[in-house]
């Protein structure tokens, strides 16, 4: 029997390997190349051409790469077989890196900073203030924001979360659903975006969010911090309110369009930090060894972990 | 009975006023106006004129202003009180804010992005590794270097400490005195130097200790951060080990003058992040309040706090 890997621009070469190495004893095959579509139990699946999954008639499981699956649900010829996502703690542990990370660098003035010390001159007193001061809110309490909650409380933030879905999480505030949300962004400097990406949640980050953000807080103005996916935001909404003030400035790992265009207006804004999604990057070979461990288990006998619900795509 | 502020170059005023709203029943004098010398009971200084604390012959205790008291211990007409630093909840947590945001920064390799942002293109494949792959060594284990260990543990960095004297703390490895220097440097890719600045730690962060740092690590050579006290540093030495390689990069607070001269190379030197000192500013009204507690504790029959060792000068 066989794993089929449909890869698409994401280094498929590194988690061939991969597989190779880990799982020696099946065979990996690529999408693109010819194989025996009979022979394929398992795919692994990552942005792959819709319909690259069909007519694998004995496939027991699809695995995404990753802790997002819209890359796989929107393919209307996706077989009815349990839909696996990786969460794998290495890949939570690397977005709170980075969500922390440009909390900090918000709280902190970092840019601020920067600028003056290009300009070889301090400006006298900034207000600073304590973290306690600032109130994060995360859109998306799944595993990835619920570690970094954890870890923003942990770093003095006032935290709060919403979800679609009610939710509790130990020492933070929740709100759910459209009609607590408007409470949600009265709350929060900095909104921090971590929200799968589903039909509902599609291009939910717009002007009417942002402009819902609180306008009375101690960084500035609101901040958005975006690390789900760039089908969530409304590009042109967070350039209109970058530049009339709305927005005090945007941090984006993702885009509508990735890789970002050339000619987009992101790349040299100057409320604008961008990184090339690679938020929460894990390594392949850890990746790989989740999976080797779930297919070993289903083996066994064990039900399948981290099955996405068909219903809500996440 | 009064209480005199001996403040310079650091916001005196905020300081007698936030003494005057907190302690509505003491004089407040200041130093270098004419005061009764008599009536002076206690006195809070930061960076005062040598001998400015002599001759008050009914002095209680001197209060610094912050954690550090290197500042007081260097004047050689110091009155024989109690000498009494700063222990602030919100001091520390700003110095972790300050400590995480740089460690993080160089983690992820923000800077990097950050110049591919400007240049309008993504270099492929920067080596991410995770936080457990990275060897934070903190230089000093008082109040602020145990809360730093414990926030970068909880980001996931492999955290170890060097204090002059042997000290426990939970969960990571710590070395003491010279002898284990060596050891402790040969583990750390970031080194975080909170220190206090005594005769035995000046100029400590030399050539020799930066030759020593780690070179197997995955960060690009080893990164040294100073949040202490300029005194520790050899600048020169910083200069010669990031222009020949040593060091990877440099993030500092404090220099060796302060404010760092206009023409220092560290404004504009491509491997520097440089803060105007204010790495853990905390708010005059907390400071002050701290401060009218123990005076309260104090007049009510209880031992002083935070009280510091004449033999350690901390």
């Amino acid at each position: 029997m066989s794993i089929l890997v449909a890869v698409q621009g994401y280094k498929a070469e590194t988690f061939c390997k991969a597989l190779e190495r880990i799982m020696p004893e099946r065979e990996i095959v690529r999408h693109g190349e010819p194989f025996d579509r009979r022979a394929v139990d398992y795919a692994v699946a990552w942005k792959h051409p819709a319909g690259a999954l069909a007519g694998l008639p004995n496939l027991s499981a699809v695995f995404s790469l990753g802790a997002g699956v819209d890359h796989l649900m929107t393919d209307p010829r996706l077989p009815e077989v349990p839909i696996l996502r990786v969460v794998d703690p290495d890949l939570t542990a690397r977005m709170s890196e980075y969500v922390v990370l440009h909390c900090l660098k918000i709280l902190r003035q970092q840019m601020r900073y920067m600028a003056q010390q290009a300009e070889r001159r301090w400006e006298d007193d900034l207000d600073q203030p304590p973290a306690a001061k600032v109130r994060v809110g995360l859109m998306g309490l799944g595993v990835l924001g619920q570690d970094a909650a954890f870890k923003l409380r942990m770093m003095g933030f006032d935290v709060a979360g919403w979800s679609r879905s009610p939710k509790t999480v130990e020492g933070i505030a929740t709100f759910a659903g459209p009609e607590q949300l408007p409470a949600f962004l009265a709350r929060t400097d900095i909104l921090v975006v971590l929200l799968p990406l589903t039909p509902d949640t599609a291009g939910m980050v717009d002007g009417a969010v942002l402009r819902g953000l609180a306008r009375d807080g101690r960084v500035g103005g609101p901040h958005l911090i975006n690390a789900g996916r760039g089908g969530l935001q409304v590009e042109d909404d967070i350039l209109a309110c970058l530049d009339d003030g709305t927005l005090a400035s945007a941090t984006l790992d993702v885009f509508q369009t990735e890789p970002l265009p050339e000619d987009s207006p992101f790349w040299s804004h100057p409320k604008v930090t961008i990184t090339p999604h690679n938020a929460a990057m894990s390594e392949a070979d850890a990746i790989i060894t989740l999976i080797a461990r779930q297919i070993v288990r289903h083996e066994a006998g064990e039900p399948w972990e981290n099955v996405v619900d068909p219903a809500t795509g996440y």
